[in-house]
């Protein structure tokens, strides 16, 4: 397999993305990697390491799109950015996949406009995976669509089941439409419509899922528009954050026990970070355009670069592209 | 001042109510409360305590909304519930405030329909105040309205700030647009249109704030469509728990000295959940309506009732109502 990979985008580019690269060749077997972006500095970082050198390329980009650009008119001035070459490569078939840790707004107008949709799809969808209290879930879209049609909920819906029965190699994973009630008729317009579109397929449609009961886990595939997805990705970092700060702050001003307390339940804290920690997961899958697309988290160091890979692999091998593009040529 | 409060209304009614009203009878002069609710069982009830009789009156009630039922068709029919009546004694004038832990969607249809808006309120809103890391915040709106227009968010703009300057004693409180992204152009089609509508005004208008920044409490009021402000509120009481119980998990399947360390960090634990405990906030007003409206959480025990009361007497003190007439009336 061959893997498109944007050596200047994230926060710690292009060093944690050649670290990254680095550690998948030798872990797994049989990948090859296109790093993009200018070609005196990727060669420069790429000889701080001992690799196999038969399976990488360095092509050669000059510019980089920043966070700060507007999405779409950058994706179309900056040709020779390291995002827009990487997203050719794959576009003309010389490679199978791409990932970027870059601008998320470049990435997905690119992966929509340069590679294109599914037949079938009519928004693709960002669908992260989270670590819940009782294991992951996935919650489509978070924030590739931020004004929604109810049949776009009900195709991130059978998207995300794709996906998610694939990766997680389960049978009849569960959807649920995130929700502001838990009876089928609360809710804002948008998710008043999609629920009865939810409830007219045939998968595990559970219905409407509480903001509060979704870092539970229980429910594994959680569709929403683009907004509240953000919403709800946000909120769960930032809570999680905060509480975290709070208790140190606590920790902080508190006497002589409490603090010796808090270094004896040191490794409870480090297990848990472990869980709440996105390099473990890979990156977000952007569901619905006709390749294998994956937003690295921009401040991936070179572990989580390593993993997004793995995910990639994983993503061909599990062959959901394919599944993908039957169901929805299937419904035109 | 007149106080009605609906004495079946939360899942601890009466008991917890009838509790909070003593206690609230104790702690404040000046008040006196109205217990609307099945006279005996009321009775039963105030017969536990010794308390002052002449500012406690009993309405009799003999109906109760339940949190299931359809709220405005509930609030039509039962006349003779403790919500309707508590809110008939508000409308007529013989109470000055009324304060229910009942049904959310009955509270708020009742309000709206039987006591009605302020003259130039397009709206009215639910806003409770949540703990920060560096302070309360306050979300508007956080279910009232699920489908909003970018002139209701400027209302609530007004509202929440009105609120917060006189409840908190500050000026110049800062106001914030819940949105995904942090420039201007950012966010969905209602965002983008109401922080338009936001800029023109004169208060202090900080631009957008991202989910990720609110539970920081760096922003004083944050406004949002219901939709998103109640998946805002959910997802911050459902990461805090969900957190919470994670790190119990860890604890509890771990050695005996992580073990001995949570057992030394309680009163840490105990210290941060007293400021994240909404007892200790009161209720969640619903501004823009004629009267002074308080929502206290269903959950509510009786020191969360009787903060409710201290909250409404002195949302009386201020003048917040009649600063908002002033407001609106001048608006139209």
């Amino acid at each position: 397999m061959k893997i498109a990979i944007d050596g200047m985008g994230g926060d710690h580019a292009p060093q944690a993305v050649v670290e990254g690269v680095v550690q998948a060749l030798k872990e797994f077997d049989g990948v090859e990697m296109y790093i993009t972006g200018p070609e005196n500095i990727m060669a420069e970082e790429l000889k701080k390491y001992d690799y196999p050198k038969d399976r990488v390329k360095i092509i050669d980009a000059t510019e980089v799109i920043s966070t700060n650009e507007h999405p779409v008119m950058a994706v179309r001035k900056k040709k020779d950015s390291s995002i827009v070459k990487a997203l050719h490569l794959v576009k003309e078939g010389e490679c199978d996949a791409i990932i970027s840790g870059g601008s998320t707004g470049a990435f997905l107008a690119g992966c929509t406009f340069i590679i294109g949709r599914i037949k079938g799809v009519e928004r693709p969808a960002l669908a992260p995976i989270m670590p819940g209290r009782n294991g992951n879930f996935m919650v489509v879209d978070v924030g590739a669509n931020v004004d929604c049609k109810p049949q776009y909920l009900a195709q991130f819906a059978k998207m995300g089941r794709i996906y998610y029965e694939a990766m997680f190699d389960t049978k009849n994973a569960s959807i649920g439409l995130v929700n502001i009630g838990a009876e089928e008729e609360k809710g804002n317009e948008l998710t008043k419509a999609a629920y009865q579109l939810l409830k007219e397929e045939d998968f595990n449609f559970v219905g409407n899922v509480e903001p509060r009961d979704i870092s539970t886990g229980d429910v594994n595939v959680l569709v929403t528009d683009g907004f509240v997805g953000n919403t709800v990705l946000k909120m769960y970092e930032g809570s999680a954050s905060t509480l975290l700060k709070m208790i140190k702050d606590e920790i902080y001003s508190a006497p002589l026990i409490p603090k010796l307390g808090a270094a004896l339940l040191k490794p409870v804290f480090k297990k848990l970070m472990v869980k709440f920690d996105y390099k473990e997961v890979g990156g977000a899958p952007f569901l619905g355009v006709n390749n294998i697309c994956i937003k690295a988290h921009g401040s991936s160091d070179g572990k989580a670069f390593k993993n997004a890979i793995r995910q990639t692999i994983l993503f061909n091998e599990r062959g959901i592209l394919d599944t993908m593009k039957k169901e929805f040529h299937k419904e035109k």
